[in-house]
């Protein structure tokens, strides 16, 4: 069965077969191979989820938000539909939305420059901040690559929706405890996931907290 | 002066100090200097540019749709605004539209899986195809860099609305011949347009057409 067209005939594993604790601001990752599911949870709600995921076999080739755009001409994949490779290949289907649904993929993840920079490049913090970037940076550094392009990031359970007039809103997450999405791997693949450390604008509610990964099956 | 809000106080030069032709389904790139002029111009009407700058210093640092995004708050930047580099730097500002005022940034240049892969990934074309793409890359190693990230491109005039439901539309390019925008250099860079060579769906009324680069001043 390919994720050619939106079902929900895949069947997902019931059983938790590895637990990935994601500690509040911080990232974590895991390998996947083809065909494995996880779930990512949002555990107390109102926590955006910063997602990437990477060819094993050439990290050059990952996740990419304008290549899923223009392949389902949609702002964001459908349940059964997948998220689409700089070369045009699915990567990861998003298999199951036990969420409002609402996910961005319009926003870069925050990097330290988007604290640190002067307004409006930045939002003015002095020193050190967290940020999804890094988070990344770091979660693929101890896979063993420590250069990585980090692509524009899957932002689950963010809430910054178009407008009409083509405006971005800047909205606190909709999620309640426990909220999640499941995914599938659709190539033996390295997924990242960042619980977003932002707390200067209200995405996460100001209160940035703990996610999880649970691998399936 | 800088570009931290929309405005149209740039003094923009009248002379065309340099000609560059852009060929139908070619790409076409230029360095410029911080604060050097360039207009960008539909010839024949129709016809999308895509639009690539890379830092000259450092090639891994380019403009970036999210982060632009990200700054702004909007789908694309006004006049009077910049795009924004992968290290959240201005980099290009938009200085003039001379044209409907239409462009998008949602979607990635076409590459040659767009038109090869089988769909939904590819729309089924046999053997090559130019693409935008390819045409970055080409310029990119004419200028010494045979390795080159293409980030998502800058589609001037392409008219691919975001629709309420969150769909995304295909629709021709609604430019005119002559059309054109007028971009300041915020740092040296190396300046990519590719006049698109899509030519299986509408958006350059499947007729791609030239285009030219006009360096002011």
């Amino acid at each position: 069965m390919t994720s050619t067209a939106p079902s929900n005939s895949h069947i997902v594993p019931s059983k938790v077969r590895q637990h990935i604790h994601i500690p509040a601001r911080e990232g974590r990752g895991v390998k996947l191979a083809a065909g494995e599911y996880i779930r990512i949870i949002d555990l107390e709600g109102q926590q955006i989820g910063d997602t990437f995921a990477y060819d094993v076999n050439d990290v050059n080739e990952y996740h990419s938000a304008p290549h899923t755009r223009a392949v389902w001409s949609r702002l964001f994949p459908r349940v059964g539909e997948a998220f689409i490779t700089n070369r045009r290949r699915p990567i990861l289907t998003l298999v199951e939305d036990n969420s409002p649904g609402i996910h961005d993929m319009k926003i870069a993840a925050c990097d330290l420059p988007r604290y640190t920079a002067d307004p409006p490049y930045g939002l003015g913090v002095e020193g050190w901040h967290a940020s999804c970037q890094e988070n990344c940076e770091k979660v693929m550094a101890d896979f063993g690559f420590p250069n990585i392009v980090v692509p524009q990031s899957i932002n689950l359970f963010m809430d910054t929706p178009a407008l009409e007039d083509g405006r971005i809103a800047w909205l606190e997450a909709t999620t309640k405890p426990g909220d999640n999405v499941v995914l599938r791997a659709e190539m033996e693949c390295y997924l990242v996931v960042s619980a977003c450390p932002q707390d200067i604008l209200v995405i996460n509610a100001t209160q940035p907290s703990p996610m999880a990964i649970d691998v399936l099956g």
